[in-house]
């Protein structure tokens, strides 16, 4: 096996081989680019030294001085010299990018002799004792391990002596002196010279990139990325070229095309005299790539030679760091340039139309998670300080005045003002305010608290457990570092990023473009799984449907439960008597079936799928504890007092795992009959008026078949019943949640009697890690990730491992009962692509997500079926 | 097909085709034994009834014809005769016993002729006129579906009229008008003339037998019970003899053993001039078996034949019925007869020594479900009504005077007195109180609750959940339905019921038996899995030792955290710097050392298994709801305050899905270290003082590899570090708790790193269900097994099917990944017959369980290796 190749070698192909730099610069060397002669070594001699226990593989060296030789001859020049030296630099380039965290080693081959003819050649003697001087600060660093924080102390206290603020200011005689006493830093710090044999120096450089890939950073970052460990990296040794030599040099980057918006124009920073990493900290101001024709015309268009080029050969928008030295361009590196989502939908939609990719390339060229920041509004850019951040709850900014009460919120909102609801926590007393409100802020409760759930559905702002604020509802104001906000003061969210700021903040409200509505009207082409959405108002279904939803996954009916409806149905809970629970069950009936008939209208013509009731009783019950502080004032009459009782009656030590979902429907058999009768009811309305209801009816929280067959057994006769006596009929599917790990192990005989599965993915996580999402996201999870004691939160990607195992399984056991089982998800994960790909895998039917997920879900699900594209892939 | 088999055709072996009782009769003829004649209708003609849409299949009524034919013949009597009636029995006989839930039919073949024959050839008039009567009443009210209560009030009336008190006062002439009234509510309530044809009589009746098969009642129990509805029921067609036709006649129920106590000596029950429903009625005393000697001295002596032929020959004991018609012996019906468990530990004993059985068959006639009687104290006979029931959350009864705090129950305790401790619910604070108390008795909480779990640990009886009471802790006073109990008054409590009485009620304590050592002996000998015990002291340690526990699969830590060392974990939870936190860790350290020690000690030479922190942090502080109206109330003092803050912060929403576990160890690492360094420095002490610790330490909760890694890396960290420390090693096991489905899941690569898996059963069936034990026992488990939406409780039986998929993949999965794995239970189930049969089955190595179900767990694991008893055996 040969470890070393000349940049003619190799091809854009070899990318495990070479890295993926040296892959770029093989490329580029073989189109004829003006890329400084070099070559690569290769990954498999970094796997090789890792597998010898840190020890170079024997005949690296030899094979190394030979392209050496080969190089030096090249460019007639050789490697320490004293007249006319050779200069190198040593590069990481592992087969993905792992930005910062490699390292690189700059002008090699410099050494006390070389230093001089470098200094001739350059006829700068201050220019060449500085590129020693940072030399050897980098290979003490970085080869040798020394704390960098010396060398720039020697540095520091040299300028205090020279009475000079800047490092330019430092003259010849200052960097001679540098240079010993950083090499006087080398021997005591590692025990050793200076090494003055540039081969030397080669080799220690190499050993110290293969290190690195070892290093503790690197190791993380890949693991976080999903690298696997033994991909190793190459190394590439190229020629330095100097775009610090005057003012006939420079340095700069450069795009094919505008990463912002998209523009098909050549964009980029150029910098005169400076090198690299002087474009990089930013300390000089750059000027703008269409500048550069002026003062350097012809590598100017050179360069537009070259990134037309490079575009035209990769197929895509390129990101290219060029330097021209004493006048002559060189290409240092190229990629595939990153972009924001607008720009990447915009070269998509462009290249297809050039002709340079097909459509399915360009639906492939949008990350789907990059639209979200295309759907939400978002703070356009600020200089101020947030005052607090709580968790990023649910995405977008709004801003508002200030209101405490969700009564005030409705009030001040109908008045026409613009509202933020702060409250320490809401409940579903809140909903009406949360309604009427832009955004919503609370000082406690996590992801999954109601204010988060409720605000996501809505697709509203919100930020949730801000645990910094004091809020004094009483007292109309609240407190934060110092910091008093009153009602009506106005204030703005970000939930994307969980900060809030004192008075408003710029808001840019992302208008869809016509890129947009292009590449989703492509991916649907592309897409077998469809995509429905979560929606428990005819709003949010409207909305849904503009972006694109094929039907709701999920309607919950606890919110219609919520609101001016509480007393009805408090009055359903304490009824001592079946009289007074059927008649509270009757006025419920009849609301019900008006909310049904408003989603049927807003989907007509698609499936929509109707929970009925999951939430255990409590939950329509004041709050237990704030009643006994309240009894034990003396403050409750004796109203409040049933309602005590009641709430205590009812209480769960773990509700997640308790009297809900169809137990509640099966204790309470009155429920679930009287929504199934408002539901078909709804249907048969709706049917009458000229409308097509598409109904399927879905039992919560099901753990075995019998379970099943009895809900489903009262809702064929509640049907039965209604059909023969308004004389007419709609046709339903009545099928269940798949949400308890027992559900998933049944799901053979559950198919017996559920005509569909939709997998509740969050109760399923929750339960089959034994996570309370509410409890343990606030306290253990980031430690968790941090830890890697968990790949991802597996409340925001599914858990493919563990909780794809019962999904899978579930879905062939009820396949293979049932051939026809219509098969969909629910949870939160039906807006995550890489969950979406999974369910495409599994062989799902369609995804259902909240309302601004849904196009974020159709391109996931278009990347899905191509299968060409990100981790995991293998359909 | 034949359809009608008489009974010197068939053989016990024949239970399915003939039914139970047809099969015994069939054996009973063909040995000789006097059987009055008749014949069996096959299971098979009841399949092709309910095949048939209930009609009678084609032929059947022909055989029946050609038997009774054959009958008369062989009796000499004709059915309907007018001179010498033959009368048949018509019974149902199905294959498995449904004791009252099918139908019979006795004295069929009486007519307004017959009866005639009847009474001439009895010389009884009245007896004939009587049988007739009933006849018309039993037919009406099965055969014809007639309200039995309408017979019941026409003869209530006939008395009144007659001025009679019983029945028998009733003359001929009184009951010759009763006959025809009968036939009178026949005509009305049927709308049929009662049939005069006894053909069509038994037609009718054979219809009736095989319709009841069908009935609710018949098909529920089978549910209940596991019965197949398929297999049908016999129907036995019998002449009937009569034990009421005089002084020279009588019936009896006689047992080869005495059922009670095992004794090797005829054992029943005879009545002078009866029939068989007499002895059963229980009106008239009956006298003891050896009497009839005095009486009847040849009937006897043939019933001791028969009884000794028919022990012989089903090597069993058996229950046999009989009757004396005139001087002769029939016997009617014979089963293997039920038995107490002392007696059935007695029988197979000496069976096995008068070689009748061998010892696997001696083993096998013990049922493991029946030594808990064995087991625990319990309460003798009582007339005493109980004053409330709770539920049964402990076994065992128990006797003493009332302490309504843990302080003033264990200052009683400790001045001699014996103490039933009653509180509302009990916490961590009152376990001093419960050490001290014989039982424990609460008005709150369900069988998962603090005073039920805490109970069955320590083997102590205990009444939790008696919501009756009302309790008032401060008056030191309980009152119930009008009954006060004050302090020190003497109650009864019996935890195998739920019952309570007040005053002491006599407790028998039961002695283990040798006949118990010995079956236990044999099942050792027999049995592949081992038993161990759930224990967390060493006195519970000791105990379930004598009771043949093989180690501890389950030493829970948290109660060596509460008590009088809960201000010491309290000051760990508060901790606001890191050294405070250590401090307390050091002093639990020196605590929990002396704890492990114990444990070592009283195991000596067996594996411990000890779990480390399980609860969540909250567990350890009060209640926020007490608080909280403490504070409202202006009770709280800074301390308070400060308590208040901490267990409001620590509270959860869902706590069995928390923080908790490794969770908990993972954010606080400095208390597992600490648990382990106290364990292992107690194994080094108990080395070196010559002992021979075995040490398990069990990491709780797991859900994936890389968690279980770490923590199993800062063991061998601390113990590294320690046995260089003290010059001396202890080898001891890591290993995890699987009772997270997850884990379950992910068993393959959790098995990497852990040397054993304990299933923990109870958590794995709360998660796999989403089951929070303590919410859904008392709200709806009841309804559930009623409605048969679930087949058991799977708290107290193991779900095979649901949870138990989880448990044999992740065996599989674990042995494959490493297949020196040990596997072992260590839920409640490891208590549980059938779910040791299971356990057994998936090939673990142990089951653990609370110390007084070892023997039962001994003798479950020897029928389970046996394999030849019980539903599911299939090994």
């Amino acid at each position: 096996m040969r470890y070393v190749h000349a940049f003619e070698e190799g091809s854009k192909e070899q990318r495990y081989l070479l890295g993926g730099k040296g892959a770029n610069l093989a490329e580029m060397t073989n189109l004829g680019l003006p890329v400084p002669p070099g070559s690569t070594i290769t990954t498999e001699a970094c796997k090789a030294y890792m597998a010898g226990a840190d020890k170079l593989p024997d005949g690296l060296m030899d094979e190394v001085a030979a392209a050496l030789t080969a190089l030096e001859e090249k460019m007639g020049k050789r490697l320490g010299d004293e007249a006319d030296p050779l200069l190198v630099s040593v590069r990481s380039g592992a087969p993905f990018s792992m930005p910062g965290m490699m390292d690189t080693v700059l002008n090699l081959g410099l050494n006390d002799a070389s230093v001089n003819g470098l200094a001739k050649q350059t006829d700068n003697e201050r220019f060449a004792l500085d590129s020693y001087r940072r030399f050897v600060q980098m290979f003490g660093k970085i080869v040798l391990d020394i704390d960098g924080e010396l060398f720039e102390e020697a540095l520091t206290e040299l300028r205090e002596q020279r009475g000079v603020a800047t490092d330019p200011e430092l003259d010849a005689d200052a960097l001679t002196g540098l240079v010993e006493t950083f090499k006087g830093i080398v021997k005591k710090e590692a025990g050793v010279d200076f090494p003055q044999d540039p081969r030397e120096q080669l080799q220690y450089a190499i050993e110290a990139v293969f290190r690195s890939w070892n290093g503790k950073r690197a190791r993380d970052y890949r693991k976080l990325e999903g690298i696997p460990d033994d991909l190793g990296t190459a190394v590439n040794v190229q020629t330095m070229v100097f775009g610090n030599k005057g003012d006939d040099s420079g340095t700069g980057v450069a795009f094919t095309r505008d990463p912002a918006t998209g523009e098909k124009r050549p964009y980029g920073d150029f910098l005169v005299n400076a090198q690299g990493e002087d474009v990089v900290a930013g300390i000089r101001t750059t000027e703008p790539l269409d500048d550069m024709g002026k003062t350097f015309p012809e590598p100017h268009r050179q360069l537009l030679k070259v990134m037309d080029t490079l575009e035209q050969h990769y197929r895509d928008m390129c990101d290219i760091e060029f330097t021209i030295e004493q006048g002559r361009l060189f290409i240092l590196q190229t990629r595939v340039g990153k972009r924001t989502a607008a720009a990447a939908l915009r070269m998509a939609v462009d290249m297809e139309a050039e002709g340079l990719i097909d459509r399915t390339e360009a639906v492939l060229r949008v990350q789907p998670a990059q639209l979200d920041q295309l759907l939400h509004p978002r703070i356009d850019k600020t200089e101020q300080d947030p005052i607090a951040t709580g968790l990023n709850a649910s995405p977008g900014a709004a801003v508002g005045k200030v209101s405490f009460t969700a009564d005030e919120a409705e009030a001040a909102a109908a008045a026409g003002e613009k509202i933020i609801l702060v409250r320490p926590e809401t409940s579903p007393d809140d909903l009406h305010g949360m309604i009427a409100a832009e955004g919503i802020l609370t000082s406690r409760g996590g992801l999954v608290s109601h204010a988060a759930v409720v605000a996501r559905g809505m697709g509203k702002p919100a930020v949730c457990g801000a645990s910094a604020l004091d809020i004094d509802v009483e007292g109309k104001v609240f407190k934060v570092d110092g910091t008093t906000v009153r009602e009506g003061d106005v204030i703005t969210i970000d939930g994307t990023t969980g900060d809030i700021y004192v008075g408003a903040i710029p808001v840019v409200v992302p208008e869809p473009s016509d890129y947009f509505d292009t590449i989703l009207g492509w991916a649907d082409e592309l897409r077998t799984l469809r995509v429905r959405t979560n929606a428990d108002l005819p709003e949010d279904a409207e909305k849904a449907r503009r972006f694109g939803a094929e039907g709701i996954g999920l309607c919950r009916t606890e919110h219609m439960f919520m609101g001016d409806r509480l007393p009805i149905v408090q009055r359903f809970i304490l009824a001592s008597e079946e009289k007074e629970e059927l008649a509270a069950l009757a006025e419920l009936e009849t609301l019900q079936r008006s909310d049904f008939l408003g989603i049927f209208a807003a989907m007509d013509g698609l499936p929509v799928t109707i929970r009925l009731l999951d939430p255990p009783l409590h939950e329509f019950l004041p709050d237990v504890e704030e009643l006994l502080v309240r009894d034990a004032k003396g403050e409750l009459d004796d109203e409040g007092r049933t309602l005590l009782a009641a709430a205590q009656a009812w209480r769960e030590s773990n509700p997640m795992l308790g009297t809900r979902g169809c137990r509640l429907g099966i204790i309470k058999p009155g429920l679930y009959r009287m929504q199934v009768k408002a539901i078909l009811e709804a249907a048969i309305a709706r049917k009458v008026a000229g409308g097509d209801p598409r109904v399927e009816i879905m039992i919560p929280l099901i753990v075995s078949e019998p379970e099943l067959s009895l809900i489903v057994d009262w809702t064929r006769e509640v049907a039965e019943s209604l059909f023969s006596d308004s004389r007419e009929g709609v046709s339903f599917l009545v099928g269940t949640m798949i949400e308890t790990p027992r559900a998933a192990l049944m799901a053979d005989d559950i198919a017996k009697v559920a005509e569909f599965f939709s997998f509740g993915t969050n109760d399923l996580t929750q339960m089959a890690f034994g996570f309370s999402r509410d409890d343990v996201e606030g306290r253990f999870m980031s430690q968790y990730l941090e830890l890697h004691l968990l790949a991802a939160n597996p409340f925001e990607t599914l858990d493919v491992e563990g909780v794809g195992q019962l999904v899978r399984d579930a879905v062939a056991k009820g396949r293979a009962a049932r051939p026809d089982l219509k098969l969909g998800i629910c949870g939160e994960h039906g807006g995550d692509p890489e969950s979406v790909r999974f369910c495409h895998e599994v062989g799902l039917d369609y995804v259902s997500c909240s309302p601004y997920r849904v196009p974020i879900a159709r391109l996931a699900a278009a990347h899905a079926a191509v299968g060409s594209d990100g981790p995991g892939a293998s359909a």
